[in-house]
C-alpha cells in the first residue's frame, strides 16, 4: 500500500480546507441565485482599469523581483481561464520596512533561506537508515531508564540492588510485549499513525485525545529529560561543567530549536552515527563488564560505600522500581508512526526495523542492568551511573570518553526527535480542529514554526525549573507515554475485534497483553509516584483534553456557521440588484431564486468627522463617491465647539447631512458607537459603512503624539454585524 | 480685568483645535469645487434611510438611555439646520461589555461618577481661603529647606552651625526679592500664567520649553520630597513606623493620584485648615523657642554630640548650604500662576495674598532657623530637624503630636498642590504642540488623568529609588524651579524694557534683582551639587526641550499636511462627477474650480478570498454592491490548492473576475500587499478600497484560533497612500 494522501501526510494546503460535497452543492444554488444580481463576467472583466498581471516593464516591480510570471493553465477550457499565472517569489515574503528586512536576514543566517512547497515531498529511507533515524528516542533511554530504577531501590539501601535483575527481566518483557503490539499497529496502520490517530480511530475521538494529550506531556518532557541526561553525562566526564548544566542545557534546547526551524530534513547520515556509535558504546561497556564479571565467576561486587535503607521495602517500592525503569522504553512507538519514510515495501521494512531496534534495546537494556549489578555501581552524586559502570569496565581513558561522548549526542539526538514528532502530532490535531489552527502552518522552511516554538519554550522552562536534573524529572516522565501505547493497543484490540482479518486472535492476543501491561505501568506509576510529581500530569491530561474539545466546539462551530449551506436563506450573500461595474443598484431587489428573503445589500454610509482638516475632506469625498447614502457625524464636547463645527461646516458649504452628537461627558468613541449601534436598530437589513479618517504617521514614536480615533471605533464596533468599517488613510510627512 | 478665554483658561474642547482664517478660506474655496460634484444637500437628506434623530421610541434605545434629545438651535438660519439635538448621556461613556462595565463600576467608587464639561467653571476664592489653597508648596517646605542647609554645615562641624545665621538671612532677602518680582509678574499677567507661559511669551519659545522642563522635573521632585518629608515627620513621631516609610509613601502617592483623578476641587475648605495649622504649629515652637532662649539671655546651647568636620569649611560649603537652603522658597510662584481664582479685582487680591505669604513664610523660615540655633539641634539620624525642635521647645506631650500633625498634613497637602499644577502645565504644552495632545483631554472627571498618572508613576518610582529619604533628593531638587524663577523673571525684565509702562524702572529693577539672585542660585546649586545628583537634572533638562521640539515640529507637520490651504491641488478632495445617493458616478470628472488637476475619486476593489465561506461570498456581496470595478484574490500555497479553488469558484458560477497567485513559499499577506501596490502604482489616481472579510469570535479566547489576516493586511497597507482598506465582520457564535 502506498502511503495515502490524507492519513498521515503533510501538505502546505491544510490552512485552506477543501469545501465538502454538500457544501459546494450548496455553493452552486448560492451562486445560482447571484446571475440576476450581477452583469456578466465579462463586464467586469473589461471594467478592470489596471493589468490584473501587473506591470513587469515598471522597472520597480522588476527591480523588487517579488513576482515572477508563470505560464498558466485554463482549467476552466471556456476561454476565460488565466493564461498568465503570478507567482510570488520569496522575496514577496520580506517585509516592506527596512527594519523588517534586516531582522529577517539576520534570522535566514539561523534558519536559511526560504523553501518551496514542492520540497516537501519526503525522502524515503533504507532499513539501516530508518533505524539509526528513528531508534534514537528509544536507544538513548538505556542512559537513564537503569538509572532511575536503581535509584528507587537504594532508598531500601545498598543490599536490595540485586533486586534489579528480577525487575530488569520483567521489563523486558513489557518491552518485548508492546513492541510486539506495534509490529501490528505497523500492519494495520500502513500510512504511519501515532497512538493519537490510532486510539481516536478506533476507541472515539476523546480517546484520541487523551493519548494525545499523554504524547504532548511526553514529548515536552522527552526534550527535558534527554537534555539533562545529555548534559549530565558530559558533566560526569568533566565535573567543572556541572555547576553550569542549565546555561549548556537551555544553549543545547535552543541549538535544537533553531536547527529544526531550519527544517534540517536530508541530515538523516548525520543522525545515523550517533545512534550506531552509542549501540557500539553500550556493546563495549556490556561486553567489557561481562567478560570480567565472567573472570569473577559471575560474583557480584559488594556496591561501596554501603548506603543504609531509608525507606522499608515493599511492593510499591518495587512497583516504583518498576515504572522508573520502563522510562526506558519511551520512543518505541516512534517507528509504527512513521512507516511511509520507508522505501517499499513500507510495511515490510517498518516491521523488520522495529524487530531491531527491539532487539537492541532490550539487550541494551538488560546488559547494562546486568554489569551494574555485577559492578556492584551505584546511582546518586553528580555521576551518572552509565559513567560509573564505564569507568569500571573500559577504565578512565580514551574508551570512557567515548562512551560518554556517544551517550551525550545519541541523547541530543533524541532530544530532536521530539522536534520532529511534536509538530507533526499538533498537526494532525490541528487538521482534526483540536488545537489552534496556527500548527498547520509550514513555516517558510517548511517546518512546524509554531509547534517547534511551543515545543521549545515549555521544555526549557521545565528543565530550568527543575535545576537541569534528571532524576525529579523521572516521576512526571513515561505517564503521558504509556497512557498512549494504553489506548493505542486497546485501539488494536477493538478494530481485531470488530474487522477479524486474517491471524486477528493472534493479533488481538498480542495487543491485548501489550495494552494490560501498558495500563498495569500507568496505574502503578499514577499510583507510586502520585506525590512526587505525577498528581501533575494525571491533573493536566484531562485539562488538555477539556481544552482541545472547547477548541473543537468553537471550530464545529464556525465551520457550521461559515461553510454555505443548502437552506441558505442570509441576506448579505447577494449584491442589491444587478451590480455592474460603475453602475448604480436598482432600489428593489431582484432574484427569483431567493426571492421569500430580502437579498439586497443596501449599503449606508457614516462619516465620523472630528476636526474639518483634510483627511475628513478625503473621507468625506471617498463616501460621497460611493454614492450611498451617507450621514456626516460630528462628536462635540462644548456647545461652543458644536458651533464653531457647524459653522466650519457652513462654510464648506453645508453639502452633505451632518448629525452633532452633544457629549457633554466628553466620550467621542462610545457615543459614536452607540449612535451607529441605534441607528443600525432601524434597519438591520442596511450594510453600514463606517467611512473613518485614520491619521497614518511615518515613524512610530509619533504614534503616541495621534488619538487612534479609528483604530478604537474599529475595535468598539466589531461586535456589531452589518457594520464595515473602511479606514481612509492619511500619510503624515516624517 | 477679568480672566480671558484664551491665555490660561482650561477648556473641554482643546482636543478639537478651531480653524484659522487661511484655513477656512480655503475650506470654503474647496467647499465651491464640490458644488459641481454633488447634488444638493436636500436630495442626500431625503435619501437617508434611517431617522437620523434615533429612535426614542426603541424599547432597546431608551432603556439603556445612552442618548437624550434637546431641543437644537438652528444657527444657520436656512431652515436646514437641525430642530432636535441628540445628547450622549453618561452613559454612552460606558463600555458596552459587561467586563467592561464591572471594571468601569469599580473605578467609579474611587473616582466618582463622569461630570458635565460645564461643571468646568472653577469657584472663586477670598483671600484668606486662596492664601490657604495657595500657599502650601511654599509654606511646608520650611519642614525640610532649613534642615538641608544645617545638613552640609555640619559637614564642617558641629561649631560650624552657627553660619546658618547669616545664610538664613541671605536666603530671607532672596525670598523677598523674587518674591517681590512675582508681585510684578501678578500685574502684568492678571489672566495667571506660569514662568512657560511668561517666559515663552518674553523671550521665545525656546525659553519657555527651558523653564517647561525645570517646572515637569519639580513637580515630580515636589511630590517625592514632600511624601518623603511628610512620611519622615510621622516616623519622627512613631519610630516604628520608619522601616515602613517606602510603602507609606506610595500608598499615599496612589491616594493622592486617586484623589486627583476624582478631580476634587472644591475640597478648598478641607485644604485650608492643614496650611492654618501648620503656621500655628511652627508659630507655636518659634515663640516657645524664642522665649526660652530669651530666658537664657539668647545664649545658644552647644551642639551636643559635638560632631567632628569631615570637610573643610570653604566658600564651596557655604554656596551649598544656602543652594540646599533654597529649597525652602519652591512654590513661591504659585499664586501668580492662580490670579484667575480670585475674586475680583483679582489681580489687587492676588498681589495682597502672596504678600502675605511671603511674610508667612520668610519669618517662618527666619524662626526656625533662629530656634535651630539657640536649641543647638542637628540634623542627622531618623529623626528630622524639626521634630527636634519641636521636642526641645514644646516638650513631647500633645502639642508636639500637634506639630508633627500639622508638618505631615501641610506636606501632603503640597504634593497633592502638584498634582494640580503638573497636568496644567502639560495641558498649556500641549496647547501649543510640546507634549502630547493627550495631556488636553479631560477625564470624565474633568481632570487631566493622563498628566495625574504621568506624575504619579515617576515620582512614585524616584520616592522608592532613593529609599523615601528626603536628604539624598534635596541636590535634584529645587534647580528645575529655580531655571523657571530665573526665566520668568528675566522674561519680566524683558516685557518692561519693551513696553516701558508706568512705574517700569522700579519694576525692572524689582526683576533684574530676582533673575539675577535666582540664576546665582541655579549656578551655585549647579557646581555645588554637579555630583550629588544635580548633573541629572542638567542632562535632562535640554533632553525635555529637544524632546519638546521634536514633537513641536511633527504637529506642525501634521497640521501643514492636514490644514486646507489657499492653493489646494489634491485630488481625492472632491468625489468623481455627481455623486448623489444611489447614483453612479460619470467616468469623466467635472469640476470647474480645479479643471487642471484629476479631481475625481475613481474606485477600484480588491477582494483577497482565503476559503470559499460565507465571511466571503459576505464580502464579495458587498464588494459587488458598491458597484466598482473589482478583482478577486487568492493566494495559494500550492498547485492543488489552486486548481481547487478554480474548481470551486466555478462551481459558485465564475461571476466576477478572480486572479489566483501562487505562493510556493506560502506567505499570504506579504504578496498580498505587494499586489495592490504593483497594481496601484499603474494607476496611482485610483482609490483602491480592499475589502476583506474579518471573523469576528464571541469570546475573547477564541481568537487565537483564527488567522487574523484582515488586521494583518490592514497593517501591512497602511504604508500605502490610496489604499482603503474596509472590512466586513462575520460573527461566529459563541
Amino acid at each position: 500500500v502506498p502511503p495515502g494522501p490524507d492519513d498521515a501526510a503533510v501538505t502546505a494546503s491544510a490552512t485552506l480546507p477543501e469545501l465538502d460535497k454538500e457544501a459546494l452543492a450548496a455553493l452552486e444554488r448560492v451562486g445560482k441565485g447571484w446571475h440576476g444580481c450581477l452583469s456578466p463576467r465579462e463586464d467586469w472583466e473589461e471594467a478592470l482599469p489596471v493589468n490584473r498581471h501587473i506591470e513587469f516593464a515598471d522597472p520597480v516591480v522588476s527591480r523588487t523581483g517579488r513576482f515572477a510570471r508563470v505560464r498558466g493553465t485554463d482549467p476552466s477550457g471556456d476561454g476565460h481561464g488565466d493564461i498568465d499565472e503570478i507567482e510570488a517569489t520569496a522575496k514577496a515574503g520580506e517585509a516592506a520596512s527596512p527594519t523588517g528586512r534586516r531582522l529577517r536576514s539576520a534570522a535566514r543566517v539561523l534558519i536559511g533561506p526560504p523553501l518551496r512547497s514542492t520540497a516537501l515531498a519526503e525522502e524515503r529511507m533504507g532499513r539501516l537508515l530508518a533505524l539509526a533515524v528513528l531508534s534514537p528516542d528509544a536507544l538513548s533511554s538505556v542512559a537513564y531508564g537503569p538509572e532511575a530504577m536503581l535509584a528507587v531501590l537504594l532508598l531500601a539501601g545498598s543490599g536490595q540492588l540485586k533486586l534489579s535483575l528480577p525487575i530488569g527481566a520483567a521489563l523486558a518483557i513489557l518491552m518485548l510485549s508492546v513492541g510486539l503490539g506495534y509490529r501490528q499497529v505497523i500492519k494495520a496502520y500502513p500510512h504511519g499513525g501515532g497512538s493519537y490517530i490510532i486510539a481516536g480511530d478506533s476507541l472515539g475521538p476523546r480517546w484520541g485525545l487523551i493519548a494525545g494529550a499523554g504524547l504532548i506531556l511526553d514529548y515536552i518532557l522527552t526534550v527535558a529529560v534527554s537534555v539533562a541526561s545529555g548534559v549530565e553525562a558530559v558533566a560526569s566526564a568533566i565535573p567543572s561543567l556541572y555547576p553550569d548544566r542549565v546555561g549548556v542545557g537551555l544553549v543545547v534546547i535552543f541549538v535544537l530549536a533553531a536547527g529544526n526551524l531550519r527544517g534540517v530534513r536530508d541530515a538523516g547520515a548525520a543522525f545515523a552515527a550517533p545512534t550506531y556509535l552509542f549501540v557500539a558504546a553500550i556493546g563495549l561497556v556490556v561486553v567489557t563488564g561481562l567478560v570480567k564479571a565472567a573472570s569473577h565467576g559471575f560474583t557480584p561486587t559488594t556496591p561501596h560505600p554501603y548506603h543504609p535503607p531509608v525507606e522499608a521495602l515493599g511492593v510499591l517500592l518495587v512497583l516504583r522500581a518498576f515504572s522508573s525503569g520502563a522510562t526506558a522504553m519511551t520512543g518505541i512507538e516512534v517507528i509504527s508512526n512513521a512507516v511511509p519514510v520507508f522505501r517499499p515495501p513500507e510495511a515490510k521494512h517498518a516491521r523488520q526495523t522495529l524487530t531491531a531496534m527491539l532487539a537492541l534495546l532490550i539487550s541494551m537494556f538488560v546488559g547494562v542492568v546486568l554489569v551494574a549489578h555485577f559492578t556492584g555501581a551505584q546511582p546518586g552524586g553528580q555521576e551518572t551511573l552509565l559513567s560509573r559502570i564505564a569507568r569500571d569496565t573500559v577504565g578512565d581513558g580514551a574508551a570512557y570518553a567515548f562512551v560518554q561522548f556517544a551517550t551525550t549526542v545519541v541523547l541530543l539526538v533524541a532530544a530532536n526527535s521530539a522536534f520532529n514528532g511534536f509538530p507533526r502530532l499538533l498537526y494532525f490535531m490541528a487538521r482534526d480542529s483540536y488545537v489552534p489552527r496556527l500548527f498547520l502552518r509550514l513555516g517558510d522552511r517548511l517546518a512546524f514554526s509554531n509547534g517547534i516554538l511551543v515545543l521549545a519554550v515549555p521544555s526549557a522552562i521545565i528543565f530550568a525549573a527543575f535545576d537541569g536534573k534528571t532524576a525529579p524529572l523521572i516521576p512526571l516522565f513515561a505517564i503521558g507515554v504509556f497512557i498512549a501505547f494504553t489506548l493505542a493497543q486497546a485501539g488494536m484490540v477493538a478494530r481485531w475485534l470488530r474487522e477479524r482479518g486474517r491471524g486477528w486472535r493472534a493479533g488481538l492476543a498480542t495487543n491485548l497483553l501489550g495494552a494490560v501491561l501498558s495500563a498495569a505501568v500507568v496505574v502503578i506509576a499514577a499510583i507510586t509516584k502520585f506525590t512526587e510529581g505525577a498528581w501533575l500530569v494525571i491533573v493536566l491530561v484531562p485539562c488538555i483534553v477539556v481544552l482541545c474539545e472547547r477548541i473543537h466546539g468553537h471550530y464545529e462551530a464556525a465551520r457550521r456557521a461559515l461553510t454555505p449551506r443548502a437552506a441558505e436563506r442570509s441576506h448579505r450573500l447577494l449584491p442589491a440588484g444587478v451590480a455592474r461595474p460603475g453602475a448604480p443598484l436598482p432600489a428593489t431587489p431582484r432574484d427569483a431564486e431567493l426571492q421569500d428573503t430580502p437579498t439586497e445589500v443596501h449599503n449606508f454610509t457614516l462619516v465620523p468627522v472630528a476636526v474639518f482638516d483634510l483627511a475628513a475632506l478625503r473621507a468625506l469625498a471617498y463616501a460621497a463617491s460611493l454614492g450611498q447614502p451617507l450621514l456626516a457625524l460630528h462628536v462635540s464636547p462644548t456647545e461652543d465647539e458644536a458651533k464653531r463645527f457647524r459653522r466650519e461646516w457652513e462654510v464648506w458649504g453645508n453639502h452633505l447631512p451632518l448629525e452633532i452628537i452633544a457629549s457633554p461627558f466628553r466620550a467621542t468613541v462610545a457615543p459614536l458607537t452607540y449612535y451607529a449601534a441605534a441607528l443600525h436598530r432601524q434597519r438591520p437589513d442596511l450594510t453600514m459603512t463606517l467611512v473613518v479618517p485614520e491619521i497614518v504617521v511615518a515613524r512610530p514614536w509619533q504614534q503616541i503624539l495621534h488619538s487612534h480615533t479609528a483604530a478604537r471605533l474599529r475595535r468598539a464596533l466589531r461586535s456589531y454585524e452589518g457594520i464595515v468599517v473602511a479606514t481612509v488613510p492619511f500619510h503624515l510627512p516624517p
